[in-house]
């Protein structure tokens, strides 16, 4: 085979066999076919598209380019959650207990990653003494004990991915529905999952704008997932605000163990409820959705997720006593208010600004080495549909710096008000299954 | 400016800016911009396009990316001829003379170049004695004096052109037009040019297999000459079989001095008679193409063509004999004869084939260190519309090897016959102006 007629073959629209396509993940992986035929190749991709088995052929050859866990030895179906990213998304840390408490092996690993806070690793170590460093070993006990474990991402996972997306980035060829739901996929396959619920966002906090691109990439992801045999299933959700109230790394958590405890917000409930339920589906604890949700929501009543929550903090090191008095997570040494000019009702807030009004604080890293301060972040009192008085605080920011002007700035810049009342946003636009 | 940006806007159907390409064709041979994301760029530009005024900027750039010719000194408007390329093709050895028996000045730089038979360069090398070495002095010298001299390319002309198309050739994104079209010209414009006439090939022996193809490199041609102040017309001609009848450098030689006498084959004569019509109209020394067909007809038949070609190559040192009698070019040790399996009349001709064959005989470089023979070749007694009785010879083979079985295979396998009569084809099928 010759990399030029690959290209060229893609180029003119035709469909690549599994052999071509393996080929070039292994050939670009060991170095035999150079960046430059790699970067003509992604966007004549970005041009042509792929079809479902090329897609599913790109997205194992990835996930067996590197390590791949084996997690044989769990008992049970392994259903793991990917949410494409967002604002104030702590998911992670409740879907975690509140499946775990269904009997249902959540052996995650996590990473730190760059963004407005950190990755779930990150808002873990809010728990004094939490330890995410766990060998093989441990990580399937303590899955096995507890139904539930967290560790850090270790090992060499999908090495021909992080590759390609690094130069995707620099040849603008990120934007390519196929190759954005292949490097998703392989990263949960080559992570060991039998099933996968995914949470794709749409919205100005979201790498997906529009919804008819999420509704692109849930479906590519969705057929990759089953040609590949994991059960695999996408809910599209809201991100043209932050999820819940709270955007930083322990202030999330705080809020995580609130919702466990049956008192967050109404959209972070209601999302986390209803990716658990899925999750419980494809888990087998429930026949469907509905029954998912009942289970679910009994487990946040009964004390059941909460006690899950501890006993997980504790058996990988960690303080649980933030679990009963979350308000001990916050720590930041000043809090100031935002208020709003005048009133009226919330129209339109920019998620991403508030993200980055996060970041500002110190709650995310801009690059790799950045140190994160789990303390600081932001508060909003007041999200899109509600009504606002003059005067009335609309955001408060937690900081460990007392000049703050900038972010209030932009915080208040994320805003738009209209006079009389504005509509809330829809949360959850569709659901697709296989 | 940063290179991602100007990939995304392409990428984007946007118009780039003159400033933009420039960056680009500058950046890309200082090597600061990479390989891989001028290939990402040309693979965008397969899909997008550009419009009259980015390919204008593309060509300037890569013309201005070296050394550019200064032929101020030469008196007359400087008129170049540009062959997309094809099998038989010697009409640059024919023009020369006959234009410069006009007095417009013919400053030829010329390659070697890869392909079926070397390059016009080589050709004159059958000229006994033939030097290309000329310098700048002495070039302008013999241009002022004679109206014609032919120097070996020298200096660093168009590198950026020259990188980026090694890169293209590599990357599956040789087949656009818009690059097509700027590699061309910014070649003639850096070569001094001041008016381009150009013969696009198409057919089974050319770059451009299809008409439409043909017709679009053209217009793309003669669109960037006219931005760049360059009169520039373009004449679309056929390539479905050899140009004349002999195939090969000394005999090619032999056919363009027959031509030269009057005595030229049908197709070559003609092609030959519209191209110079054509210059000698850019030049300035008639005012339309049948004014232009007038005085060159003129020159064939008063002797003066004859007596030009014999001065330009005396003037370069070369033994002009074989001007007078051309069969001494003849000087192959092996002759055969390939004769008709049956009777008929030739239906078509694979001319890339009849190429194949040539270069297999010694007459074509495959690499850039390959020695040509000159001596070898094939002469088509039958071409398309011919008739041909059984055991008729079709071709000749002249070959310094004594067994030729695989060329004659492939030679005889490039001609289909058909019962009964068979049109012959169109020679030129359009001529584009501004």
């Amino acid at each position: 085979m010759r990399m030029v007629d690959i290209i060229a073959k893609k180029r003119d629209g035709e469909v690549l066999t599994d052999a071509e396509i393996r080929w070039f993940v292994n050939g670009y992986s060991n170095e035999d076919i150079p960046d430059y035929q790699a970067s003509a190749f992604a966007m004549a991709l970005y041009f042509q598209g792929m079809n479902e088995e090329e897609a599913a052929s790109l997205t194992f050859a990835m996930a067996e380019s590197g390590d791949q866990l084996d997690l044989s030895a769990i008992e049970g179906t392994k259903v793991d959650k990917h949410s494409t990213g967002g604002v104030g998304d702590k998911t992670t840390l409740i879907l975690g207990p509140l499946v775990a408490a269904l009997g249902i092996p959540v052996a995650k690993m996590s990473g730190r990653g760059l963004g407005h806070t950190g990755g779930t690793i990150d808002k873990l170590e809010a728990f004094k003494g939490f330890r995410t460093e766990l060998n093989q070993n441990e990580f399937i006990r303590l899955v096995n004990e507890n139904k539930i474990a967290v560790a850090g991402q270790s090992g060499n996972l999908t090495p021909a991915d992080k590759k390609l997306y690094a130069l995707r980035d620099v040849t603008a060829t990120v934007d390519s529905i196929p190759l954005i739901a292949s490097s998703v996929m392989s990263k949960k396959i080559a992570a060991g999952a039998d099933a996968i619920v995914l949470d794709v966002k749409t919205g100005s906090g979201a790498f997906m704008e529009n919804l008819e691109d999420a509704k692109s990439l849930a479906n590519a992801m969705v057929k990759i997932g089953h040609s590949l045999n994991r059960n695999t299933m996408a809910v599209i959700s809201n991100m043209d605000q932050p999820l819940g109230r709270f955007v930083g790394n322990a202030l999330e958590v705080k809020e995580a163990i609130e919702t466990l405890h049956g008192k967050g917000p109404e959209d972070l409930h209601e999302l986390s409820v209803t990716l658990a339920a899925h999750m419980a589906v494809a888990g087998g604890k429930a026949s469907n959705e509905k029954e998912g949700r009942q289970l679910i929501e009994e487990v946040i009543s009964n004390g059941k997720a909460v006690e899950k929550m501890k006993q997980f903090i504790q058996s990988q090191g960690g303080d649980p006593s933030a679990v009963d008095t979350p308000e001990i997570l916050n720590t930041a040494k000043f809090i100031k208010d935002i208020t709003a000019h005048e009133a009226g009702s919330v129209e339109t807030m920019h998620a991403a600004q508030i993200g980055k009004a996060a970041m500002m604080l110190g709650a995310g890293r801009a690059t790799k080495d950045d140190e994160i301060d789990h303390a600081v972040g932001i508060k909003l009192h007041k999200k899109i549909g509600d009504e606002v008085h003059e005067a009335e605080p609309i955001a408060t920011l937690y900081s460990n710096q007392e000049d703050t002007a900038h972010v209030e700035e932009i915080v208040r810049n994320a805003y738009t008000f209209v006079h009389g009342k504005s509509k809330k946003p829809m949360l959850i636009y569709e659901t697709i299954y296989k």
